[in-house]
């Protein structure tokens, strides 16, 4: 066992565009869990956009501050416990941040089954893949025949929401960055078409790809994707607002789309937005079914995994920038 | 009978404010019944924000043009039917237009039964009252304890959707134009507040009138009040999207509101459009009730009832200006 801890800390909070130099490294020593409490080594470390959004201020969570430990969803191995619910070696999940162990109450910790390869645990069977099917199967309900939108498609959540939607049936348009993601999210993922909204003009090229219109748009970015998909729903057709990270990294977020409310009355949509975990036994449905998708082969698993603590600025940075394609993680330790 | 049908034709689509000066009158021969056709006397007219919608554009109805009578929907006594559910002394409403006679399809038309006064089947228990119901009491479903906002409160839709509101136990806070309008929504429909729109900043206002956040936002103006209501709604709030009227008006309508999609997601919020008619039972059940409430006296009935068809023009220019109290029509003949 390491005798310090390595910690990334927020040096500063940006005010515009993230890089590696809003975090500094820092070394602490391994704590030792105190009551009710469990230390674990971090194995892999969530890049997630919404990491950024965290530093916009206060969101879901209390906003962040230069001088903490930047935030992140991990999964360690727990070394020393002292809950009853946990014992060292068990797989554990949490809010444990970047940093080379974590220390947390035991109540704010999810104990994991072992699986083969250790990163699915953390894409299509952790957050991102349940909140695609929380989002998609338990909101979005498409039907077969249905045309279904989903951005930011190569993501974590959008690759996983748009196989959901072609499992149940329905022609599935994704938007995503750049010519080799769009043709990947075709090739690898099955979507039936890909728009790449840096080339394309979102309105004609949605009209081209979803003749029928469109049934439900499944928004990862918000933005002028959102404001494109509007003017391309079908009647009573369902937005399901996942994230927005069009507008995470900026200064400057955009007005919100054009058409808010207009098109939702003319055209009676829904759009609602949702956090995973608000319906417990939806996410406890959702692992069955990702699973098994998994098991069987029908959904594909797309990973993208960085080396080592130290490269997590890097890759966070990237991430905000698209570069990744998949599920983007940090392998902090075997 | 007159020799005559006055016809209030559209000179001239607006392209910013609309004026009387973009209708003309014209006079046309009063026309004779087809096959399956109706003939009825204008009795009442209704004046309506989404009159200006739809000299705008497309909306759920096919834009105006100029040339055309401008559309409204109307009340009419049948003196001449060739459809087997209509004869002649009965009520009809429909799509009449602008004009002292009108002459429709008797599948386009829907019997009334009579009712003292008239006017009730125009507001309470016409079309803006099923749209109250629909939206509140079908839609957005206030609890005991909540608190609903509604804005354009002392408007035809809003004053009836808030007394709904106030009817299921909730806390209804009015947002509306003017101090003499706000005082007479608090004391003569009951509200328990009313914001003044023109004099408050609508962010601090609502918070002080909000202080346990907002339930349920029913929106029949979008733009400003819209923004305010989403930065200060619950998790899991519900807004009912009804009307956009701050956009109809205008050259320059604004961009949506910020907030849009971000404010969904972290507040697990529901934006759903709507327009009465697609569930005809919950049309039904809304008529009932209404009537019940009116019989009974539990909602209180306003109306601006403006004389004469050569006045509509000035009428819908003063409710686009927010001059009216409760619901706007125009008394064509007796």
């Amino acid at each position: 066992m390491a005798e310090t801890n390595r910690q990334l800390q927020i040096a500063e909070l940006p005010t515009d565009k993230l890089s590696a130099q809003h975090f500094t490294m820092a070394e602490a020593p391994v704590p030792s869990p105190g009551e009710g409490e469990v230390l674990a080594r971090t194995l892999l470390l969530s890049l997630d956009p919404a990491n950024r959004a965290w530093m916009q201020g206060a969101t879901y969570r209390a906003a962040l501050n230069a001088g903490q430990v930047m935030a992140g969803f991990t999964l360690g191995r727990v070394i020393e416990s002292n809950h009853s619910d946990f014992a060292p070696g068990d797989l554990v999940e949490g809010d444990g941040g970047w940093q080379d162990y974590f220390c947390l109450p035991g109540k704010r910790l999810n104990k994991r089954a072992p699986r083969e390869p250790l990163t699915h645990l953390m894409s299509a069977l952790g957050v991102t893949g349940n909140t695609a099917y929380y989002g998609m199967a338990g909101i979005g309900k498409p039907q077969s025949g249905e045309t279904v939108v989903v951005s930011a498609a190569g993501g974590a959540t959008g690759s996983v929401a748009g196989q959901i939607a072609k499992l149940a049936g329905a022609r599935v348009v994704g938007v995503a960055g750049g010519p080799e993601k769009c043709a990947r999210v075709v090739d690898e993922l099955g979507f039936d078409d890909c728009i790449d909204y840096r080339e394309a003009n979102l309105f004609p090229a949605l009209k081209e790809a979803c003749p029928n219109g469109v049934d439900i748009y499944f928004d990862n970015v918000g933005g002028t994707t959102l404001e494109a998909a509007l003017f391309r729903m079908n009647l009573h057709g369902r937005i399901i607002c996942c994230g927005v990270v069009s507008q995470y990294d900026t200064a400057n977020p955009s007005p919100g789309p054009r058409g808010v409310p207009g098109l939702l009355v003319t055209k009676r949509l829904t759009m609602q937005g949702f956090l995973v975990g608000d319906d417990p036994a939806l996410v406890e449905e959702g692992q069955q079914k990702l699973s098994q998708w998994v098991d069987d082969g029908s959904l594909t698993v797309i990973e993208d995994v960085v080396e080592g603590l130290e490269n997590a600025p890097a890759g966070l940075v990237g991430l905000l920038a698209g570069e990744n394609f998949g599920k983007r993680m940090v392998r902090v330790s075997d």
